[in-house]
């Protein structure tokens, strides 16, 4: 099977570096780049070139950011080619469009890549529903904010100097907001409990994320026999969904709470089979490009993706209930003072607390929040 | 697609369970007994009417034991039925002529539900190798040894409560050989090492138990910051492989040290994809039935098992070499005393291990033998 690749950053190379090495089956013919890297004969800046080229039956997305990705992905399915894509933005904002586009055309829309790198997460949550519903998931989808996480209560770094060592080694951006912010995890967590729920879960979720943690909130927490960590999860029950990024308290003997530097591990419940983790690396060349070039074999199998979004679910905040600490020297409303600048919030929604998060954001832009597992 | 199922103990009666409450595509036409056992109109106490029934098209096996099992399995697959099995021991003893035979007969030898019950661990592995070679496998695979020694760390139970509780839940059979002494781990490696090295891996493997670990045994390792797992590992290197079952002391914070109750954690490495971590219940009516079910779809899909066992593979014990502690009032060769009856033994291969271990218990039949991680 030919294939393009659009974009050959980091992923792109993993992706064209695996299949020269390991797949008899696939060649990259075309690789589509801007203007003044054309660097390989088989680099073009005209996607026009991709689209006429009736030999190549498969596009792998690796660009990143909304657009001009979305346009690209629109194009190369409405003219009957495959696309694989490693890229959560795109996805996130418009999978639906991709999915009943590839419906109407016939062809396949892989996204391995685009939740958990290298691990096989959304082949997983496809599985899994063959048989069971999904009742819900959970887990560490984001690889740089663990890192921190975990530098900072190993090392006894601070956030500062934990972000700079991310930086350095190459798991942090240079502006490392989309990390930090939960913005990342947001799009994982759409897309997960879109496969999941197999519904389109397009609710604007409440997000939060870990830039305002410091040692004192680590050892808190600690103190009460917990380690914080950055989730996204979803649940689903009749009918009805809910989902949340945030900063989690769990337990210190979990094996979320011992998940090191840069990996990932990411939960699945379902009815028969229960509680299934999985674990590996988020993110990377080769780990991501593995994710891309087991699409690429499922494609050119004539494996299709499972989900087609059936289902209208409605979202449901009251189904994400919970307990939160704030720290803060503004107190949350409805609050309980638990000492040391420390305020505990009884039994509110994902979306209650980050509304009240924002309040206490606005007049103290240092304050900390995180759910109570 | 119509199916026969042959024993209806709890794994038996699991997938007909889920068959009948999920799936249209299937369904349990016939059902093999013991004679005195007849208690549904589908059962039969006789193969010959389950072999001659053209419209049976796949046996799931779920008899447990080496015998009938491997006749039954070898007439079905000699009959052209597709064979989907649970039972690791047969598997284990015979999968080299299962898989020659399903070869020849253009029909699938599944056995996803053989090794870490609910967990999709095979499926896994034979994905994985689709781009990777596999360099080696880890992982607790055994519920009722992990259950007994969570629970004497957890509870201070000592070894004989925390098997008795075992028993109780239904955890434990009423014999427990097979459980603590690694035999029940001993055959999941063996497939787990075929599969993972695509060939019948058949050498008599290094195997120790938890039989004999006492609570003043992991206080020991706890303040060397470690904690006990049963471990079955696997390793392969140019054309050559080792394995092994053994007690390992692993450091406090890996993510095995907090795998609770009776879960299992299998690990593979391959070289794009890093290492992949696959938690969830290994053993269970529903979670086993699950894994069953999966590879019934997947075969009714026309999806057939990956392994051909191209490869022939020496055994190599140096592949796995380490430092061992022995606790015992004998001292096994060539160890250094380590303080209160504990023994290093260094740099040795896993199957010097175990005849040093055979010496040790002829003299202390209570001794105790880990792997240091």
């Amino acid at each position: 099977m030919d294939i393009a690749i659009l974009g050959y950053g980091v992923v792109g190379k993993g992706v064209d570096t695996i299949i020269s090495a390991q797949l008899d089956s696939c060649a990259v013919t075309r690789i589509l780049e801007l203007p003044d890297r054309l660097s390989d004969e088989r680099m073009t800046a005209s996607f026009d070139e991709i689209i006429d080229d009736p030999s190549i039956e498969a596009v792998v997305e690796c660009m990143g950011g909304v657009e001009p990705a979305h346009s690209l992905i629109v194009r190369a399915l409405s003219a009957g080619k495959h696309v694989i894509t490693s890229n959560k933005a795109v996805v996130a904002a418009y999978f639906g469009e991709f999915v009943a586009l590839a419906d109407e055309h016939g062809v396949g829309f892989f996204i391995e890549a685009s939740t958990g790198g290298g691990i096989p997460w959304i082949a997983s949550i496809e599985k899994a529903r063959r048989i069971d519903a999904i009742s819900s998931f959970s887990g560490i989808m984001n690889g740089t904010s663990n890192f921190i996480i975990d530098a900072m209560l190993r090392d006894g770094s601070d956030f500062g100097e934990a972000l700079s060592r991310a930086q350095e080694l190459g798991y942090a951006e240079r502006d490392p907001s989309a990390d930090l912010d939960g913005i990342d995890v947001k799009n994982k967590t759409i897309i997960s409990a879109s496969v999941a729920f197999d519904a389109q879960c397009t609710h604007d979720l409440p997000v939060s994320g870990i830039r305002t943690i410091t040692k004192a909130d680590m050892e808190a927490f600690a103190a009460q026999g917990c380690a914080v960590k950055l989730l996204g999860r979803g649940v689903c029950r009749d009918g009805r969904y809910a989902a949340s990024v945030e900063p989690v308290a769990l337990p210190v003997d979990s094996l979320e709470a011992h998940v090191p530097a840069n990996f990932n591990l990411i939960t699945l419940v379902g009815e028969t089979i229960g509680e299934l983790k999985f674990y590996g690396q988020g993110a990377g060349m080769l780990p991501t490009g593995n994710a891309i070039v087991q699409d690429l074999l499922d494609c050119a199998a004539g494996i299709r993706p499972g989900y087609h979004f059936g289902a209208k679910l409605d979202y449901d905040p009251a189904l994400l209930m919970g307990d939160y600490c704030f720290r803060s020297h503004v107190a949350p409303p409805d609050a309980e003072p638990s000492g040391d600048g420390r305020w505990l919030v009884r039994n509110v929604s994902a979306e209650a607390a980050r509304a009240a998060f924002d309040r206490v954001l606005s007049e103290d832009p240092g304050a900390f929040m995180a759910a109570l597992s």
